[in-house]
């Protein structure tokens, strides 16, 4: 006997579900039993017996003795209708709500399975979990989209010495890799894995103003080649992971949000060692400029690759994953490792694209000798305010590189989820912060 | 034969390490292999071979063939030096190199290993890890010290429509719970991780701007022991992982930075069933009022308890740690399960009190009665914003509380740390957002 307290999901045949997993449990009740007050979405108590069901669905049912509304649920205001399939968009008005419904319960345990996978990947490989601050006074990339952090009583008060309650500018940080270089330094191998900001207006169906990043920074790296082993490795060991561990919350994507993602077609790409095709930056643009298909951007050498160049080269190199190497020195960041190869001025950069996103990761070597990363510095025109970065070149410095992961994004290219708004539990974008 | 690539911490035999763990690898070299450059903090590489070492305090060391400088580093402009023992004062103002000292190296692997631990805890009890958002448009306590977020460019943009980026003023979130009471209602089970803010202008040894929090949420609770059972799993799980991972690491800090923590101690604690000493806070107000010490603040029935006083109660429970349940209606938040006891009239709120911090947890369980939670909301005048909380229990509530713990003064709390800024990679507080 036992006592079971679920979410009542449907009331034909009253099936219950505690949020464990997609599959409902079937209780079988007399009819005196349930009360009429028992409807789609209530709460309920039930005790009873666990039998071997009859159906082929399901192993066991609940023979039911007691049956106990916890919670009512009116059908009249309740947004979500049993019979009813909605859609993703109708679902996000609802966001206090739509975890009750079966795509975004499964979405959400995927999710959780995810984040166990990435941090136990992590784990496994030797590297030291680092919380790199989300309040920052540097701006890693160089890029204006900043959120700028005060507190909110101080716009009345303006009798202070210092306008700023940290007494300098204050961000919302768009990547822990500054602060992950510091530990590398310490610890060869670190990652981090928390929330990123970005302040842009775009409304795309890639972007929110609030991400998740994992992030990973290598010391006494060789080449790219040692970076690119760990993005590689990170999406098998999570994509299998949860293929494995979530078989029917990942099937309920495939077959009914994304029927044209095969899971086989992952469990390919999983089991083919060499997974992940590799281009040049100037193999991609030529492959692009022989192209037949005309672009809104038309592909030049030292400019950013756009989105629909990305979906291009993924298509032509057989819709797998693709690996872009070796960027223009003038379109990367100023931390990016000068490749040092004559007219054409590369840098050690990567970036892994991925079938029907784009781009899923960015990385590359650091700059780590002194006089190349002062001179990128002065340059950039912010010399002063990296005085502390260019000290971790001045004290036991060594060949370094690492990358970053979208996390929604990831989740996204793995269960073929059209809008990003619909693989984070609350999402935030310009007008939008509901909660 | 390996290659060791590694920071070299001491050069006195050439102790090198790699952050995987406090004890160093000792290389054992002819004189001509070791260059005058190779100093204090220099990165080097090494080839040798590995052999079991006469020492008994190490198990091997390094016979070397080859050594190579990767990265040097001035002995008179490092900041550290190798025979000086540093204050923890002293290190705090070199946030990007206190890593590569042997006590923040240690802190920071075992605040990595007391992450996983607390994963794992959640993971292994059927929690589902649940992204609770950063910015959000509500506030969660109802109290005032909140950051605001606005994008860093829009100041100089006064012509737009709405002032603000989400249409809402939008705030760093204070806590988790509101958003995991959502999920509560899905999965039953579900927890967070993740960084919580405060604009306070405090600078106490236990207050930070950014802190992480860990947060759990039941549904289907019958009591406020539901709660406590948790906290008390969880809090013995974490600390018997990171006692029994980080053996030595714990050791450093137990054994030189605060002596008077014996790891005995904790183990005596851990190995006791019931762990954790319960009083009211009706008790605990007696208690407070029958003894002879003199505090700051005069303990009263309907005030808040102070540091003082739950240190000093810590200490009359024999200095282990002391749940103190049932807080007066009055001064806790408006989600607080009411009692209904009367003309006391006290909520189900449980704080966790632990020896040298105080509190280190606070949970309730939160009201699920609609009809008790509106007239609350309406008391403190926001029952607009709230529709939302208020439709979770409309639509299938049940009983449910959950809890918040300090991560930080967690570590604290372990580790006999005196000061909450020497537990956290980059401390933020007022006045002070280094890097």
């Amino acid at each position: 006997f036992c006592c079971l307290r679920m979410f009542l999901h449907e009331i034909t045949f009253f099936h219950v579900n505690d949020g464990s997993s997609l599959q409902s449990l079937q209780i079988v009740a007399d009819p005196h039993l349930g009360s009429r007050d028992i409807t789609f979405g209530s709460a309920v108590e039930v005790w009873g017996k666990l039998v071997p069901s009859p159906h082929q669905k399901q192993n066991v049912e609940l023979q039911a003795n007691k049956i106990t509304l916890v919670g009512s649920c009116n059908p009249v205001s309740f947004p979500f209708k049993i019979k009813d399939r909605h859609s993703l968009e109708y679902l996000r008005q609802f966001p206090h709500l739509r975890c009750k419904t079966n795509v975004f319960s499964s979405l959400l345990r995927l999710r959780s399975e995810a984040t166990a996978a990435i941090n136990s990947f992590f784990k496994n490989n030797g590297f030291i979990h680092i919380h790199t601050p989300i309040i920052t006074s540097n701006d890693c990339e160089g890029g204006g989209e900043l959120f700028q952090v005060e507190p909110a009583s101080r716009k009345e008060d303006k009798n202070q010495d210092n306008p700023h309650f940290f007494n300098v500018p204050s961000f919302l940080t768009v990547s822990g890799q500054l602060h992950l270089e510091v530990m590398a330094g310490a610890f060869t191998q670190v990652y981090t894995f928390g929330p990123t900001f970005r302040a842009e207006n775009s409304q795309t169906r890639r972007h929110l103003a609030e991400f998740y990043m994992v992030e990973a920074e290598l010391a006494f790296t060789e080449s790219l080649e040692d970076i690119m082993k760990v993005m590689e490795n990170l999406f098998k060991s999570a994509t299998s992971h949860i293929l494995s561990e979530c078989p029917e919350d990942v099937e309920l994507f495939h077959k009914y949000l994304a029927p044209e993602q095969k899971v086989c077609s992952w469990f390919n790409i999983l089991n083919h060692v060499n997974l992940i095709f590799r281009l040049s930056y100037t193999e991609a643009i030529d492959i692009l400029q022989d192209s037949t298909k005309t672009f809104t951007f038309k592909p030049q050498w030292g400019c950013d690759l756009q989105t629909e160049h990305e979906k291009y080269l993924v298509q032509h190199c057989g819709n797998i994953p693709v690996f872009v190497i070796n960027y223009p020195y003038d379109i990367k960041p100023f931390y990016a490792r000068d490749n040092q190869d004559g007219p054409q001025h590369t840098v050690s950069a990567v970036d892994l694209l991925v079938p029907g996103i784009g781009e899923l990761c960015g990385g590359s070597l650091r700059e780590e000798r002194l006089d190349l990363l002062q001179s990128r510095l002065k340059q950039h025109g912010f010399k002063d305010s990296y005085q502390w970065y260019e000290e971790l070149r001045q004290f036991g410095s060594v060949p370094h590189g690492g990358f970053g992961m979208g996390f929604e994004r990831y989740l996204q290219c793995v269960l073929g989820v059209e809008n990003i708004k619909d693989v984070i539990p609350f999402p935030r974008f310009s007008h939008s912060c509901l909660l």
